[in-house]
């Protein structure tokens, strides 16, 4: 899927350090077999689901334990070494990228589920355990790990950026559910953050300047999140509507209500379109809510109601119901697989995804405009969104042959954030700021605050060889 | 209420640097009468509700304005004197004591909300806001604003100390409430932390660090907090057990099959006692759970016949309803006014608070014996308990004319941490560490996490004025 690399999607960032050969036969003379310097696992290593090509980490290191990836910083950290740290490459935002060289330490053999307390509604995993592995593995407790990004990320990568999807709107992001962390610092020590208490004042939150800060602070190996008991009962709904608009007024007044809604997902016409040719279904292409309920068999119904005569309101259609898990899975796999259908309708392309986030009030004002401009501009697009929180995803879909097309579509994108950020929203709901939204973050947080975080990373990274280059230019 | 300054009251952390005349005269040619050096403003303003006495600041500046507090912590900085946030003087844990010398900031008399967002559920207040009055303004709108510490503390001092209360069994803290703040840093600059939207992957999550940094990193002068619709229905219930075990095993109960219960708070006979004392009920003088269910009128019934069943399975008695929105005020307020009654119950006395957190399943291990080792000891205490989020906090009244009793109690507190770290919770759940918890700090998370706290620490305030002797030392 990854195209060939073009210049113009060498990043200016770019500021390649040399990696000595004494620290890659040290890695070797440390890890065997499990340090590999072959150009296709470093190319596997050095590139995600974005746009950017960058050349690749001069080695990879396949980490079994905490004390693996402490080895290999810390001999990094001899060398002043880059450390990129990697779990399935899932980053749409250019996170993995050797922008400055370096090594990949893959946490992906990192995958115990380390222990479950069903009674305390909290599990210990490591740091390459995916989300769907974690939901087997607890399957049995009647719990569950309700994050969902999409893509079966791991758990270490969702913390590293602050990752939420689907069931954010009620049951929060990485942000709210990660309760404690075991971390690698940039000097090569363990430290953990939090307890397995629900709440705690004790001192700063590492736990949560750790969730969100892409690598760059330290690589994340061990993570405490909280679990949920299955709701009694589950009922995921389809509602069509005449216009996005209509769909997009609805989900405003369902929050705005205050029904407790556990997924409400907007595809656009288009992107249903590409949905029925990827997953061969027969969804209505016209502009759709997702929706999904979660509680008590009363309280599921009573939601339900409600939501259906808002809808109904703005012109939605009578609900259509997927009430067995088989017919659940399979709509929530066609909208997670929204992503690669849009892929596959343009062969050879690559997408620029956006992630803007805004106060729900403002989520029309956000919306609309942005449609009208991509559908001017002539690039193919699709459109998703986990609206309930004011998140949607664009995703540009253009040929990384043409700039032109590049440059259009950067162009889309940067009207549509300048627009989220007028309305007090945010450039990135999910995605973190990785290679490509660093000046974005600078027009929404500030040089002040930008000016902070840097403090932070010099201080807790002397040498800058945590994922440099990301986030912001030091 | 405040007992006279006895030396054995006075901290080891006591470090006094001077304030020099030259500071002094230009904090009162910048706020004239807004600087004062008065002694009876100076000691209002050096102490709070611990047990714990230190020599009043050398001035206090009433601030208007988030201009002001920068300017007077720009004056403070060029003189290298240290700066101490104050709302209302709540604070358990001695945030408020000028252990190091320096000034005062009130923001008090910052007291607006700034703007109220109906359709988002957020509001953005001024630092000195407190939570009825924020509570007073958002009526109208249909909001609410859960936190609830018990005293009416502000909402600048409450975000300091990643407070909590009796809400957050459903509503979480003020760690998952506050969506972004505005702060002075220790270099007089202002900086802005988040957006309003209700999520976001944009950098370092700068309103977390803050949020629960008791003033050492900067002063927190506007803060955006999330609002909830009131409830359709609401409904508190009394149940009086024979046994503080009886009433834990029943919270514990209630929690694991995820009962969304708005408020259980456990209340000891003893404690029962002193509040129909003070606050003339006649409520049983037995181990009572107070709860509140919120919800829609169908929910509301269907949890409270879950937790019914539930208490009766434990011994617990019938329930006695307070339906009435009066009942109800009369009822919370007498829970939050239990402190006083404490106090009250010995003249003279002053409390020693306890404050761990642990896993719900713990939460009958970490109390049993703690009431034990209470009751051996001969010290008079209550026993009150967020018991939902296995938070609880016994309050040791103690002569402070007798040390004896202050080193029992110290010791009593000791072991209940200790106690309570062994099974993974967390020293403090909701009070922050201040001055008396650095010790237990270090035994909860490790020298290593401790340290990097110094590291930020030192990188955001390399002066050392903001707040400092508080949470560690450096």
């Amino acid at each position: 899927m990854n195209a060939p690399i073009h210049p113009d999607h060498l990043l200016p960032q770019l500021n390649l350090r040399d990696t000595p050969t004494a620290l890659i036969d040290a890695l070797k003379a440390r890890f065997g077999e499990r340090c590999s310097t072959a150009l296709v696992v470093r190319e596997q290593h050095g590139r995600d689901e974005s746009s950017f090509a960058a050349p690749p980490p001069a080695a990879v290191v396949f980490a079994e334990s905490t004390l693996d990836v402490a080895d290999a910083v810390k001999l990094a950290a001899q060398h002043q070494v880059p450390v990129i740290p990697f779990g399935v490459g899932t980053s749409l935002e250019g996170h993995l990228l050797a922008v400055q060289g370096g090594i990949s330490i893959d946490v992906g053999r990192m995958n115990k589920v380390l222990s479950i307390n069903a009674e305390d509604l909290t599990v210990t995993v490591q740091a390459g355990v995916t989300r769907k592995q974690l939901n087997e593995e607890v399957k049995s407790t009647g719990l569950f790990f309700p994050i969902d990004p999409g893509a079966d990320a791991t758990i270490g990568g969702m913390s590293a950026t602050r990752a939420s999807g689907t069931n954010a709107v009620r049951y929060g992001t990485m942000r709210e559910n990660v309760l404690a962390l075991e971390v690698v610092t940039a000097s090569g020590e363990v430290i953990r953050t939090g307890t397995r208490a629900k709440k705690s004042s004790a001192g700063y939150d590492l736990t949560r300047l750790m969730v969100g800060s892409e690598g760059t602070l330290g690589v994340i190996t061990e993570i405490t999140v909280k679990l949920y008991p299955l709701p009694e009962a589950i009922s995921a709904a389809i509602c069509s509507f005449p216009s996005i608009e209509a769909a997009v007024r609805t989900t405003i007044q369902i929050i705005q209500l205050g029904v407790p809604i556990a997924r409400v997902e907007l595809i656009d016409a288009n992107t249903v379109r590409m949905v029925n040719a990827h997953s061969k279904l027969g969804l209505r292409e016209e502009p759709m809510l997702l929706m999904e309920f979660h509680g008590s068999p009363n309280s599921v119904k009573e939601q339900a109601e409600t939501v259906q005569e808002i809808a109904a309101d703005q012109g939605g259609n009578a609900f259509e119901w997927a009430s067995t898990p088989e017919e659940r899975t399979r709509l929530w796999t066609a909208r997670h697989n929204a992503y690669f259908a849009a892929i596959q309708s343009r062969p050879g392309c690559r997408a620029i995804s956006t992630d803007t986030c805004v106060p729900i009030s403002r989520l029309a004002d956000c919306l609309l405009d942005s449609v009208s401009e991509a559908d001017a501009s002539g690039i193919p697009y699709f459109l998703v969104g986990h609206v309930g929180d004011g998140n949607f995803h664009f995703g540009y879909l253009i040929d990384p042959n043409i700039p032109e097309e590049r440059r259009v579509a950067e162009e889309l994108n940067h009207k549509l954030v300048t627009r989220a950020l007028a309305l007090e929203g945010t450039c990135t709901g999910e995605h973190g700021v990785g290679l490509h939204k660093m000046d974005f973050l600078v027009t929404e947080t500030g040089n002040g605050a930008v000016d902070m975080m840097r403090t932070i990373k010099r201080a807790l990274d002397p040498l800058n060889i945590m994922n440099p280059g990301k986030i912001f230019t030091l």
